[in-house]
């Protein structure tokens, strides 16, 4: 199933910073950075379990969120792009 | 039915900044900011159509992108959050 991961770390400090790079390389061990805080991944249920366990201990709940969608396995139709299609390696860096 | 709108916009220069601005302050047209760059928007399909079209204007294609996510009418289950539940205004600053 795809499963759209989607966060909001506060970086206001180093280690927020941290917490931020940490998310997303946890991120990319399962699935596509589509936008700069958005993966799409496709993973089974035990999987998604499994992510969301390994990003929830590394936040701090006080001041990041994660949010998880669930969009099946038909999604083909249910999702759409406008604009530029960019790369990100995995530290969260932009590759131009 | 639900749609999720997701944006990165490049904010490298002042115009970039300006269109960052606009696109929250359009999306909270139609929706509710759940996080940084991404809005939860209950449109029929053509209230999302409309706001496609006004998105699109805004963006520089070359530069941003917009994803499109559309979870149904039965989104209750489909989506989950962890972590701090934070409070946005339309101009896209954080409200602490």
């Amino acid at each position: 199933m795809l499963v759209l991961i989607t966060y909001d770390v506060n970086t206001q400090d180093a280690a927020g910073r941290k917490r931020l790079r940490q998310v997303a390389k946890q991120c990319v061990n399962y699935g596509q950075r589509v936008q700069n805080s958005v993966f799409e991944c496709i993973v089974d249920a035990a999987q998604c379990k499994i992510v969301q366990h390994e990003l929830e201990a590394i936040i701090n709940k006080e001041k990041d969120s994660l949010r998880f969608y669930y969009l099946g396995n038909n999604y083909h139709t249910k999702v759409e792009h406008i604009g530029v299609k960019t790369s990100y390696d995995a530290e969260g860096v932009l590759i131009v």
